[in-house]
């Protein structure tokens, strides 16, 4: 569990894209601050401070969430709909990354409110450039709100 | 009156950034299909089909809205809030482009529901940077909703 500062959460159960996604941030640098979850339930307890997660000070936020669509237990538009409905939560940043470009997953999760929606590619080492740009993007251009 | 494909909608009185973002986005070949307002009445009416823009079909979406926070007539969280709040418009991606670091600036956005919020670096060679990383972001990185 770490309690200290936090950059990005990362929500991915395939080890493969975890793995390549952790070696293109440490391309960049970040790979300190990174927390992984391999399922939407431990997702949602972590960023509500629920069940092994109670306790954790809310208010040390990912500057950004990186979240999987197809997730064990529950799944990534539910994650997205509960911290985007809750007061406490709906600014942190989240960004879908997923192979799913079906219009019903992308119109679905803009109307939940995500921030934005990338495709994996499916290329490894296009999949580990897009990771560069997008922990690029949200860790040294965008402001986060806290 | 643009009616055709529009991948950016730039909300910018400033003539000289409005100026530096337009070489940016040339340089990474998305300047074709570009509008510029300056203020922000006018960029509701754009996004809303209204006043001098009745009419115009409001499913060509741009792809990505940048936003300057102060502007004339209306201001840039004004506008925000307008198209965050109406089913019709909330999907469309807004980026809040701005050289105001104000925390209440960042946190009111957050609320409002922006996608992301950057702060335009004062040197210029890094603004054309930052712009041109902008712009690829959520031309080619990000999916839109439409």
């Amino acid at each position: 569990m770490n309690t200290g500062v936090l950059d990005i959460l990362l929500v991915e159960d395939n080890p493969f894209d975890a793995e390549l996604t952790l070696r293109a941030l440490k391309e960049i640098k970040i790979l300190n601050h990174i927390q992984v979850l391999t399922d939407g339930e431990e997702a949602i307890n972590y960023i509500f401070g629920l069940g092994e997660y109670e306790g954790r000070d809310l208010n040390l936020s990912p500057k950004v969430i990186f979240l999987d669509l197809k997730l064990p237990k529950i799944d990534g538009l539910e994650v997205l709909k509960k911290v985007k409905s809750d007061e406490r939560t709906k600014s942190i940043p989240i960004v879908i990354v997923t192979s799913s470009q079906e219009e019903k997953d992308v119109v679905k999760s803009y109307k939940l409110g995500v921030n934005s929606y990338v495709v994996k590619p499916v290329d490894s080492n296009k999949f580990i450039e897009a990771i560069r740009e997008i922990g690029f993007y949200w860790l040294i251009l965008n402001q986060p709100p806290n």
